[in-house]
């Protein structure tokens, strides 16, 4: 019979790891926005040097959450503090299952008297939902889905469109749109500007130091403020970013997007799993790379290994409080940039043009995951250290970036090796062909892996001074 | 003032050139089509190893001809011979200028009484138009333009889906869904087969020597013919292409898309730069490479620089005829593949990682191309040769080819240059990034460069024998 939902799928296929190794599901996509308006290296470049405008409308689900225990539900389903989040603020909100792992993240918006939003992945949107519904909430839930990976000439639409104007000249570009001084608020405070007379909601953001602001609205608006931004901007050199270049800006600025939600084991999770439907991310999602243990578990990571350490605040009851209590922050993994060695790297694509072999995993650039979830291993002195999670290239480096999670005596500067590929010639995901492994030397380093980032942003987990 | 035409246009840039070479239209894209739906080295791996589908659905022009001269109409805007051209008959129409230089080409299909149409880039779909309107002809058109480049979330819709099924096991597949034997008619013969209870028109074509289809009907069955194709050729291993491998299939088998088309100088073609807009293919395509005269025609190919000498028919009047006849085809230019030098090709990657530089030009895979129209220069013991007008990377050679026109005399097996990157640091076209000029060794080899290919087409100019 059927599997109907992922309780009965993992029941069925035996083996969890094997399952989402061999996913058939095929590359995660960051849809609809096109591949490139110029090209890749210059929409990187120009994050660096001059204004981007990041189309944020389409790889992302909101969840907005309305009705008097929409901010209870969200303190009791995160790490996070509460106690300082009023109207106007937004935070990263990290959600851990019973036993203190990582479900994913994303942004909480505080939109006005209880009601709140967060965008992200679809594991944390699904959990939110779940325990909305199961937990005795008096909350009203919407879930606005991420557009399809493929729309195929077919019309897609959202609730809002979200943008980001980001990089040196951004504050140009933003006080000419609203016509005057804009306050520049602490980096995820909300307020709002003017764009072409409409007035839009922001959010603090930032990039490599200069401050920036996301903002949203709806939908129907989009290609007027696109238009608006761009045509206003063009003199400050502001430029889209295309769908291609758009995900490898994390490799800069440090953050892990996709790691594998851990929910496929522990009997409290077993309601959920029950909840959660065949054909979710959770039951179709995809793992990658050369990291591979028989026990799912091993996948899973806790916020200290994601750089969330200061996030978690025991001023409150959440899921996961008892576990996170227990671990000893010291032991656990931190978070590190990996710089890849150019003469490795050009191994890489060198075996592309060998037609004798060995022919290594192709690195796509730039981004090179293959997976929804990426697990490169990571060993030193022959000894596994932890796993690469975020992998591809930065023009602005010139180097083969990756965001690893390691041990915390390993240390910045030394060298750690990370095996590129699957064993065994590759697994039957539809992204891989068959390849052998390389053993890829990398070496540990600060994150963000930019310098002006690591110096210039405020606060945060990015500098780990939250 | 704004220039209203193609002419006005060339008049106020004053160099036709430096205007194509700077221009901002940014890459030539292959719309709508999922970029990949395994990943682009399987897809590839797939023409030649099992059976694939092509979506061709959006990137070609449709122009329908209907009318009592329609035929006529084609017949004298084309070097190709109309003396057997039946209803159910295609030919590949190669039109030129009136000094014998190629306009475009595309596929012609007679698709009834007094019924044609063309499929293929806009340069030829613009000049047939125009000759439409303005020839004296009895016939009437309807000019469906390939979808938008960027549709960013919103419908798209054609006149007509157009498929190909393709590979080894294409006929298997085709076969299966017909529900009994169909007549491997001859290469270009149009016939009709069934798919899921619908009559489906089709053209005998084909891939590395197998037979294949190319069928069309009406778009609004385009989900369901193409859902019916995957799923009973899924035994055959029949697999979708995505736009990013779709376009590197010709560097296999030959064929040039995309020649400068012959119309930016010449008094009698003046008429037709007055009829063109300023904003069509003509006035904002572009030119990339590192081939740089300063002398538009210097651009110009003949047909049979291109491979099209044997369909070079005198037995009809055409525009072009008499400065073809005036040609000698034995000193024309002649089409061959280019097999680039691996470690050549390992110095462009590897310069991505060296910080210090030199970069190269990025080269992008599968296809390589960053302009509407590509001129690369070649050269033999420091003599310019020809042009290199098409490049990529084949998974199935494990190997970077190009497609190149070349002095008669330049044989097979020689080592040739070709001068990747353009010169003083590169121009300003959006998919342009700073970067050095690299020379790059490589092998003049047959056109197609696939051994089965070669070996095993039928007839046409793949192999000479039309």
């Amino acid at each position: 019979m059927a599997a109907s939902n992922l309780e009965e799928v993992l029941q069925q296929s035996g083996n969890t790891v094997e399952m989402l190794r061999n996913s058939q599901l095929g590359a995660y996509v960051y849809p609809v926005v096109g591949s490139e308006f110029s090209n890749w290296r210059s929409e990187q470049a120009a994050w660096r040097d001059s204004a981007v405008l990041f189309d944020q409308s389409h790889h992302m689900v909101n969840i907005f959450a309305k009705g008097p225990d929409a901010v209870r539900l969200m303190s009791e389903l995160s790490i996070n503090s509460f106690s300082n989040f009023p109207i106007n603020r937004a935070k990263q909100m990290v959600p851990c299952s019973y036993d203190g792992h990582v479900i994913g993240d994303g942004i909480l918006f505080h939109l006005g008297e209880e009601e709140v939003v967060f965008v992200g992945r679809n594991p944390t949107a699904n959990w939110i939902q779940f325990n909305a519904e199961t937990g005795g909430y008096d909350v009203e839930i919407i879930y606005d889905n991420r557009s399809p990976s493929i729309p195929d000439g077919k019309a897609v639409s959202r609730t809002e469109y979200r943008f980001q104007i980001q990089g040196p000249n951004a504050w140009d570009v933003i006080e000419k749109l609203h016509g005057g001084t804009l306050e520049r608020l602490k980096f995820f405070h909300m307020s709002s500007m003017n764009i072409g007379g409409k007035e839009v909601r922001t959010l603090r953001h930032g990039m490599a130091g200069a401050p920036g602001l996301e903002i949203w609205g709806p939908y129907e608006d989009k290609d007027f403020i696109r238009d608006t931004i761009l045509k206003e901007g063009a003199e400050f050199g502001i430029i889209p970013v295309g769908s291609r270049a758009y995900p490898s800006n994390t490799l800069e600025s440090g953050w892990i997007p996709s790691p594998l939600p851990a929910v496929y084991t522990g009997e409290k999770m077993k309601p959920y799993r029950e909840w959660l439907g065949a054909d979710s991310y959770e039951a179709v999602g995809s793992i990658g790379g050369s990291y591979v243990s028989d026990n799912i578990e091993d996948y899973y990571v806790t916020p200290y290994a994601l750089g969330y350490g200061p996030f978690i605040k025991f001023d409150h009851d959440f899921i996961g409080r008892e576990a996170l209590e227990a671990m000893n922050p010291e032991t656990e993994r931190k978070k590190v940039t990996l710089a890849w060695n150019p003469e490795d790297v050009a191994k890489i694509f060198a075996s592309m043009v060998h037609p004798e072999g060995p022919h290594y995993k192709y690195f796509d650039l730039p981004l090179a995951n293959y997976a929804s979830s990426n697990y490169d291993k990571v060993s030193a002195d022959g000894h596994d250290v932890g796993f690469s999670m975020f992998t591809g290239y930065s023009y602005n480096e010139k180097t083969c970036l990756s965001l690893a999670t390691v041990d915390p005596d390993v240390q910045e500067g030394h060298e750690v090796i990370v095996t590129w590929g699957e064993p065994d010639g590759g697994t039957s995901k539809k992204t891989v062909e068959p390849h052998e492994q390389l053993q890829v030397r990398a070496i540990v380093s600060p994150v963000p892996y930019s310098t002006t980032a690591r110096e210039e942003y405020a606060e945060g987990w990015r500098t780990g001074k939250a």
